[in-house]
């Protein structure tokens, strides 16, 4: 039973969900209850919404349309649309039967990434599906399957190389900005490197807002297809572009209670990499006790299961194991990490780890690409940054992204409150704990505030005196900076070795 | 951070979750995003609401309230709020281990509910609970500390009687409307039966749909206490009165999926049962191809829980397997159920396999009373019935809840559009299917239309011959009477048994 109402545009947003109000008298006549779907279309394209209730907000004969609602539907104010009750997609029966243990077809997969993308999928039936994955798992088949439903659920990249290099790290460890470094490399070296990053969620950085500060990152398909062209790399926030849509969608259900099954984790992944048209492809897998994967077992295990799906999807994939013990940059903080990157392109002798780790990853992409020999790399990594060309390329990236590739380190602004906590005992930096660092900056304002952050004055390892510094904390406020401190003597991230490890009375 | 806004009151109705509104600018100075979890207080009662942003439908230092949430807050136009932005509930490691497979303390089940009620969790964190105890279970313990849970959630009644009685049945079988005979029958000797029973969700009739057609069933718990206090026993329905009240919210997610972890379906059952006060329990399970549990061993199986966790519980719980293959009453929908209650109630000689059903039932709870010895019950409740005694229990029912004692089974409205459908064929009626049987009476506009129904004209193992009735349907229109043919014509619920199976060319 189909009815024409008249549009009204409310200009309310809620996350995700295309929410129409529908008059309870109009509600009961075509026999809808609150958080029914129907279908509503202007012309012919019709969309899932689910209905809400009122007595009053709109009158009958008219239907309210919440932002989501009226973007997707296309309606504005007095048109005429048409709704339709609309029965459950069948994809629910594939849920229900994932739920008690069955194995999905590749069709079956596609189909419920398709009713996701359609809206016709609600919360309920999402994490149903999603929990059930967590717990079941997926077979080998239903993740290669999920990957390619991800991929055709958005747009993919359209470049003139065919050898398309790309990078990953599960994260985890702060001052990891390795990305802003092997991309520039890369593309010194002419191989092409189109780098979508994320913003942080419970990091006190992503890479996005990082590389933020130097230049803008939301970029559509178009840019950056004639940037990577152009200047063979990008580094953009992946945010702003409709590459592997779905995971955007399925990120919303998994992210409140971490629910990371892992063949879901996989699919993501690659389908982000394989949906920028990446052939060649590093993942860095930082194991350790502040870090995602605890275990070198878990980890090896991982990066099995990532070369075993890149094979299946002919991805050419390297899985490294890195060291996630510790913080690898001294720089931890949006535009602190920036300014670190642009401090090492200029030669400067700052974070010798995260450098190193930066010049090894950068290099076995040298040598996957075929520009030197196996073993090569990480000296032809070097020399290119020693060349300057590096910077030099790291400039045409930010220029071509519309930021200033005349930036001055100077000119980025840290701070600009800041307190250097110095250390109270004489002795050796036994430990620098990743999550206790990440706790501290975001406490200082990171990442919202990008002039928020800490830098490292210790290394594991390093001996200190008393009234040695450790670190200097930046926030926009004195009271961000003694909050952030505050967090720190709570959480104690630097750990000195002690000698005597308990007095007892 | 604290901060304080003006409310303003907006007639939005969403489905069970407290939603309020904020400008962006507001918003983004407390760091809240869309789907966020912030507490909002009038007074002293802090209420855990959902976050929706706007530019320009409330203003910055205004904040809207949908209906649920203003109900809940109690603030009315231009009151004073205090808005704090809040952590998650601990509640939700717990289902995250439940992920893992954990069992839960009681302590944790406690809390789930705790937070359940007081809005703290999301759809995506209840329904990841719900599937995690679909796909891992629930122990004995578990469901005891569940069960005990939701009657702590509601209200529960007090009523003069220590021996309290009650019956619940699994459901899944067409016309199976004991619950009107069983009430009065026991009533009348004197035994308490505070009932409470559904509406219909997949059926074309709840005992609270049929019951309604005779009295009023929304009824408060103080008006249940005094009648069942005055004349024993009472048919009201669930929804209208505070018990069990986390089993509504579950119920609300489970719904969409059928998801009925076995468990929770006990511990839901049994939470009403322990709310009205009930020690002395009769389950009846229905066990047939067309009912919800289709085999012997798996109702065997669900017998054994119940009472195992009726022990558990301190219930006296009688678990039945019934015959559930085919329609125990010959109506079929809210009003005519009604009306074939009162017939058999009046001595008419129709339906007899529910009349006798009933009787049994009855019996059992009659010798559980002690009224009368072991293997006597039956016939007591028969003599209890044709004394006229049990008619006069349900005029006094009917009469109590606010209905019409004196209504004439003629004044029952029925269809008024009808259509007898006739046998085609000679032969014997081999089998009549519950679900197709409901999914015509549903065709025909039941349970939103009390007034549609089916009559059967035949019962299994009955001869026909051509032209023999073998159903009416009833329903408000001639389309819906057609329409309800239609979907007859599409099922065939009523088979006849054939001596050609297949003719083969």
């Amino acid at each position: 039973m189909e009815r024409k109402f008249k549009a009204r545009c409310i200009d309310l947003e809620t996350a995700g969900v295309n929410i129409i109000v529908l008059n309870k008298r109009d509600a009961e006549d075509m026999d809808l209850n609150a958080m029914d779907r129907v279908g509503v279309s202007v012309n012919d394209n019709e969309v899932m919404c689910v209905v809400d209730l009122t007595d009053t907000f709109v009158p009958p004969g008219t239907v309210g349309f919440f932002e989501e609602a009226y973007t997707q539907v296309n309606a504005c104010d007095d048109d005429i649309v048409s709704l339709r009750p609309k029965d459950k997609p069948q994809s629910i029966q594939f849920i229900k039967q994932k739920l008690n243990g069955a194995t999905h077809t590749d069709a079956e997969i596609h189909e419920i990434i398709d009713d996701l993308m359609k809206e016709e999928l609600t919360d309920v039936e999402l994490t149903a599906w999603i929990s059930s994955i967590y717990i079941r798992g997926l077979s080998k088949e239903e993740t290669v399957s999920l990957t390619k439903s991800i991929v055709d659920s958005g747009d993919t990249l359209n470049l003139h190389a065919n050898a398309v290099f790309d990078k990953h790290c599960i994260g985890g460890v702060a001052g990891n900005r390795t990305t802003m470094l092997v991309v520039p490399i890369i593309a010194a070296a002419g191989l092409t490197i189109p780098k979508t990053s994320s913003r942080a969620i419970t990091s006190p950085a992503g890479t996005a807002d990082s590389m933020e500060v130097l230049a803008p990152v939301s970029l559509g398909k178009d840019d950056i297809e004639s940037i990577v062209n152009r200047v063979k790399a990008c580094i953009v926030w992946g945010g702003a572009v409709n590459l592997a849509a779905a995971d955007d969608k399925l990120i919303r259900i998994r992210h409140p209670l971490s629910l990371d099954p892992r063949g879901m984790l996989l699919a993501s992944i690659l389908a982000k990499k394989k949906a920028v048209g990446a052939n060649h492809v590093i993942i860095d897998i930082p194991v350790g006790e502040g870090a995602k994967i605890k275990t070198r077992k878990e980890a090896e295990e991982l990066a099995r299961h990532f070369n075993d799906l890149g094979d299946s999807l002919g991805m050419n994939i390297h899985s490294l194991l890195t060291n996630g013990d510790h913080p690898i940059g001294a720089a931890v903080g949006p535009a602190i990490e920036a300014r670190e990157v642009m401090r090492i392109l200029k030669g400067e002798k700052v974070s010798p780890e995260l450098r190193e780790k930066s010049l090894q990853l950068a290099g076995i992409l040298l040598e996957l690409g075929g520009v030197v020999g196996e073993g090569k790399g990480r000296d032809a990594a070097m020399s290119l940054v020693d060349s300057g060309k590096v910077l030099e390329k790291m400039k045409q990236i930010i220029g071509a992204q519309g930021g200033d590739p005349e930036l001055r380190i100077e000119d980025i602004i840290i701070g600009p409150h800041s307190e250097t906590v110095k250390s109270e005992v004489s002795g050796r930096i036994e430990h620098i704990d990743n999550q206790g660092i990440s706790s501290v900056v975001r406490n200082a304002g990171a990442p919202v505030d990008k002039a928020a952050g800490m830098y490292l004055h210790v290394e594991e390892g390093d001996k200190v005196d008393v009234g040695d510094p450790l670190f200097t904390v930046y926030a926009r406020s004195e009271r961000k900076v003694d909050q952030a401190v505050e967090v720190y003597n709570e959480r104690k991230p630097v750990r000195m070795s002690r000698i005597i490890l308990e007095a007892l009375h």
